[in-house]
């Protein structure tokens, strides 16, 4: 996958604050650059291959960036976003997702001829449900055990469970069990660890070989211990960043690739300004904090509500917004920007690149 | 705008469960239907002119029924929407958003070549662009002032700021001062008629013509008194409603046309179930409630929590989910539902209609 195609694109002559109109969502390619190089060597670090999630950006051109700087190959939600990627020629997807249904396993069964495919499942109903599809397939299909470590969301149990599960994939045609996945809980990323380890070690001594212990999240990821036995990592943020994981210490806010280019449209009574990005740029994503992002060139003000269309902005210096500024926000939760807009418009300091459209936004089946 | 393209399609002879991947927005368009009347039955005994804001649905069909049913004309948020509208046949536009900047002025101006088309302005800056723009153009501009009258968002704050924009636009050659508009801020309806003609009394006694009162908003609309002076009224949601309007008591769960379809893809512990939609679907909005909505068939269930692709349901009986179920969820706030997938599926009943592309989804400049 390394080949020309797989370099960003460069500064053009133009500066984006005279050729966007807002709102916008601008990446800045010199810190996606830094970005993929911080964790890529993270990950050379901890010995562990990079499978990054591409829910972040949604984007064939920095799957590509990825891959071209280290990655094994990527990861995706849905069968919509994987099949975004296949399409661009990206040829090894995990999607960390259970697929139920007749229609989407179908879509699968299709998707697994032209790439190398791997899935996930918790249930036995999952696995009836792949093994059914793929047991006349001519090639055997991947499958991981996801495995709840602390997040209770998806996944089994107990490491026993694990190994029931195991012993079901392993023994239905058309399915090959390829080993353990866990989205951990934020700030328990080495705790997960280990339980992968626990039943790895349960599963083996069943005599059933395992070899993917694939684990995620970026805010964990720059406070991972070396774990021997991980052999993959998933991380989706990190090529952007937000102002969730800077306020985890986990990035600063220059790290932040992805900002949200804003005018001001009201400045109607002194201390509030309004903003034209709401929540359909923004969303209503709190992560726990208090406001609705970061404004870069106003840090004495707070994002203090969202309508739709519009932003309120709440500000203590003497000086007022005026109408017509141009403010960019650092949003809490970058993943679900990318997936508000048709397009992104790519960015070098304050050159403008290109327009690009989000091939895989919207995706939800 | 009464033709036979006005009248909703009728149901099929498949069932939406049999049809339709999850997960999926669901408009039933025999509640529609009954919204729609109901709606204009309403605004009829007030007196007032219907003009729905379309970010509800987004969708030119709708538009199409709500102006058959009696609409002078729509109302819409950004330019781009208003567009979408225009290109699908809609001549009577008025975009309730103060438009700032070069490049939007320039599409303003082109728009309101092929309709007619009134905007609102809050400060002498909008005013000042507006002017502008249509100082050389051949037809006059409508604009209406808006008005804070307690919602803290746009709008000017007195009625004497009202009073001195009315003048400028007056003044101003290719506009034309169309009267005054604003949101209330929900349960405040009422007071904010009353602002409106105490302002448009002081207008009117400078010798300013005062035309049209607007004011709008669904959650307050069925409890609206007779306000001799407001001539329109913008309501929006009334056209699906959703779970907060539900709890504000303006409307019964029957009432609620839009529901979005999931299935059960994970049921890994006593009390807890997966299902397939989450913010992409759902969105973040809480509304000031608990839960990110109702679930028709688990009435003894709790959205609890959602991540992207995952929606966590509690509930309290001994029966659980079982992977593959379809469950339907009625949301928080349908508006921001509509905008995040690129079709929804009509239905009425149990019977599907067919796929409807959101026309005007992420139209955000």
């Amino acid at each position: 996958m390394i080949d020309k195609s797989s370099e960003l694109p460069p500064a053009g002559p133009l500066r984006w604050r005279d050729v966007v109109e807002t709102p916008a969502v601008l990446i800045d390619l010199d810190i996606v650059e830094r970005n993929i190089r911080r964790c890529q060597d993270q990950c050379d670090r901890l010995g562990v291959a990079i499978r990054p999630h591409i829910k972040t950006h949604k984007l064939p051109l920095l799957a590509r960036a990825q891959l071209a700087a280290g990655a094994i190959g990527i990861t995706a939600q849905k069968i919509g976003e994987a099949e975004v990627m296949a399409d661009a020629g990206i040829d090894d997807i995990l999607i960390t997702y259970n697929i139920v249904g007749d229609h989407k396993l179908a879509r699968l069964r299709r998707l697994a001829d032209r790439c190398r495919l791997t899935v996930v499942a918790d249930s036995a109903a999952v696995v009836d449900g792949l093994a059914r599809t793929f047991a006349s397939a001519k090639d055997e299909i991947g499958v991981l055990v996801e495995c709840d470590t602390g997040m209770n969301r998806c996944g089994v149990l107990t490491p026993e469970e694990a190994l029931a599960l195991a012993r079901q994939v392993a023994s239905s045609a058309g399915l090959r069990f390829a080993g353990l996945m866990t989205y951990p809980a934020p700030g328990h990323g080495n705790a997960a660890c280990e339980w992968l380890d626990n039943a790895a070690s349960l599963i083996r001594s069943a005599g059933i070989d395992t070899h993917t212990l694939s684990s995620g999240g970026t805010p964990d990821l720059y406070a991972m211990q070396h774990h021997p036995s991980l052999t993959e990592y998933r991380p989706g943020s990190y090529i952007y960043n937000d102002r969730s994981l800077v306020t985890a210490g986990a990035c600063t806010v220059e790290d932040c690739a992805l900002t949200v280019l804003t005018t001001v449209i009201s400045s109607p009574a002194h201390g509030r300004a309004i903003v034209d990005a709401g929540t359909k740029v923004l969303t209503s994503d709190l992560f726990g904090m208090s406001g609705y992002g970061m404004v870069l060139e106003r840090p004495d003000s707070t994002v203090i509500s969202l309508n739709e269309e519009h932003g309120r902005i709440e500000y203590t210096s003497e000086l007022p917004p005026a109408v017509g500024d141009l403010l960019r926000i650092v949003p809490n939760h970058a993943c679900v920007v990318s997936n508000m807009v048709d397009s992104v418009h790519l960015i070098r300091g304050e050159h403008y690149v290109q327009a690009e459209p989000v091939a895989a936004r919207g995706r939800i089946t």
